[in-house]
């Protein structure tokens, strides 16, 4: 997996194409916006040839057939990297959840940064886990208390539930607990959460971990099933009044990482791992051949500022940088140049409902799982 | 079980001395206090051998050495009928709590009315069920989310749980299912929530069952372990500004429920299950030798107007009542006069200890069941 690069005298590596299963779309149910073209191409260029799209916008929520519609036809011919669409339960949805299955890859159950939806109760979040296809994948952003009456009911209905963004020692310990006692729970930890804490940026408390929190995602990696970029890039700038759009911190994703490798902190099968095999599993997404993603792993950058996007990390250097993404084929981004036509990305909601809608091949495949 | 009594010509039955686990002692940690003796007065009348107690009471809780001290002091010659305490878990009081587990029969995870007490967060659950002593009950209050968070725990950390006062539709049919799943829950519903609810008293929006909730409290009669007498009687008395006291609700029980016989609703055998065999086996109460309850099962009995106690059922005919009560072969209770000297009644905090303080005892008694 790693080459020696003798032409330029960097440490190259192979990954495959990677996946971002929380991918954050502010204006998702806005009608023509441009926000998938942004979050597809900075996506590709980050080395992400996937996404899953979170389903929690900035001002508006996908949560009904008029809004996926909308989200749908935003991203068609419009995405320079593969994506699926996830639907948000809500306590007044949930009825007319089953009408969506076909449009959605996955389901969310939202309790923050709600925009437009509404907390779900317990009964609402019952009748989700007995009634949505078993495989479809359902998501919570669930913190504290909430987390843990979402994993009950998980467990009570047997279902898998994969848990978005945790960012608490409170957070990361519960789902160990439930992990061992044999809970179907999966997780992932915003890359942010991973090098920012609460205490290295003021007024973040919301946001970020504290580094006790901090410690204590470290101390449990062996726990955290993917790394995301999530919503949490966007809103930190938001927070602190920076300049922040569709594709706020998804270029810093490989090279925080990979300088963790530098510092010794983590392997590169531990990225792997987390950007591509388990979420490829969790997710079931579809192969895409061909595909690949070179990164120089001893490649130093300095975070550079941008025009409409601040970062946490500008003028920091970091070590390790993307070099070329490969999608079916064609190398669409080499040494900071995109060659992307934007509108290779195809929509991989529908994959999922294919198998989802025939219940003898979903019984005989989860089976076999 | 049934015996026809030929002198009064009312139908006899008999049953075991009944247990109350939920017994509410409002000062239950003021010096001096003579609830103590109030409330097991009115328990034995009512046919109640013996009563846990809960650790919460109207403006102080039980929670720590000097507390738990206060109590056992007011119950020494001073109760008419077997107690236990319990002790409160508190976010202050957690690591202080292994001091305290020779003084208590059980543990309480308070999440309402908390009265000095502070709502306990997950990581304090947490370290609660992983370090009190098996044998040792753990009872809570919690409802919705914090009820499914501490089932999630007690699961995790493969503890029993027992929930007290339950009285949403949300909560039952969170417990049917956590029992179907083989989780270790138990439950009690206090008596009033089975004949009163927020359609017909005014104002009782916090304490009472909806009709809705109540039809469904009745629907799931089988998930529901033990009935108590609960706080709720004082507390209703309390919301409309009526008189209340140590006793308040406490005779109503059997007329309440043995008037549900004669309607219907419920056999005999319900209420037995329900006040001795399970209570007994859920607490592990120690067997009161020679002591029994005779209720007459048709005789009417007019709820009368009492000085210091209202009922919601003052001028009500109901169908039966308790005409004697017999304690370790003496005749305590006999139509309607107590002959209780007033100190028989012992404190069984401590037989409890006993088991709880040998964990070789423990292992193997817990293998056992
Ligand atoms: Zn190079
Ligand atoms: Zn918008
Ligand atoms: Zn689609
Ligand atoms: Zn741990
Ligand atoms: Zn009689
Ligand atoms: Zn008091
Ligand atoms: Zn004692
Ligand atoms: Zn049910």
């Amino acid at each position: 997996i790693l080459n020696i690069d003798y032409k330029t005298s960097h440490k190259r590596i192979t990954l495959p194409g990677l996946i971002n299963i929380s991918a954050f779309v502010p204006h998702i149910a806005e009608q023509n916006s441009n926000d998938f073209a942004q979050v597809t191409k900075a996506s590709l260029a980050a080395g992400f040839t996937t996404i899953n799209v979170l389903p929690i916008g900035s001002t508006e929520s996908l949560q009904d057939a008029r809004t996926i519609a909308i989200a749908h036809s935003n991203g068609k011919c419009n995405a320079h990297c593969d994506y699926s669409l996830s639907v948000a339960v809500t306590e007044s949805n949930s009825l007319q959840l089953t009408k969506v299955v076909p449009d959605a890859a996955s389901s969310f159950i939202p309790f923050t940064n709600l925009q437009g939806a509404t907390i779900p109760k317990m009964a609402t979040i019952s009748t989700h886990f007995s009634t949505w296809p078993l495989l479809s994948p359902i998501v919570t952003d669930a913190k504290g208390t909430d987390l843990a009456s979402v994993l009950l009911l998980a467990n009570l209905y047997d279902r898998a539930v994969h848990v978005t963004s945790v960012s608490t020692k409170e957070d990361i310990v519960l789902i160990a607990l439930s992990k061992e006692k044999g809970l179907k729970v999966t997780c992932d930890v915003a890359v942010y959460a991973l090098f920012l804490n609460t205490n290295e940026i003021q007024n973040s408390e919301d946001l970020l971990p504290t580094p006790a929190d901090q410690v204590a995602l470290w101390e449990h990696l062996d726990v955290i099933d993917c790394f995301t970029v999530g919503t949490l890039p966007y809103r930190l700038a938001q927070a602190l009044n920076k300049n922040n759009s569709a594709s706020t911190g998804i270029e810093d994703t490989i090279p925080l990482l990979t300088n963790a490798i530098n510092e010794g902190k983590l392997t590169l099968d531990d990225i792997q791992k987390r950007l591509y095999t388990n979420p490829q599993k969790i997710f079931d997404i579809p192969e895409q051949p061909d595909t690949y993603v070179e990164v120089e792993i001893d490649r130093k950058v300095v975070i550079a500022q941008k025009e409409e996007n601040w970062s946490p990390f500008i003028g920091k250097t970091l070590v390790g940088a993307v070099s070329r993404v490969v999608l079916r084929g064609d190398t669409v981004f080499l040494d900071g140049g995109l060659f992307s036509s934007g509108n290779n990305g195809k929509d991989i909601s529908t994959l999922t409902h294919v198998i989802a809608k025939t219940p003898a091949v979903k019984e005989s495949l989860s089976v076999k799982e």
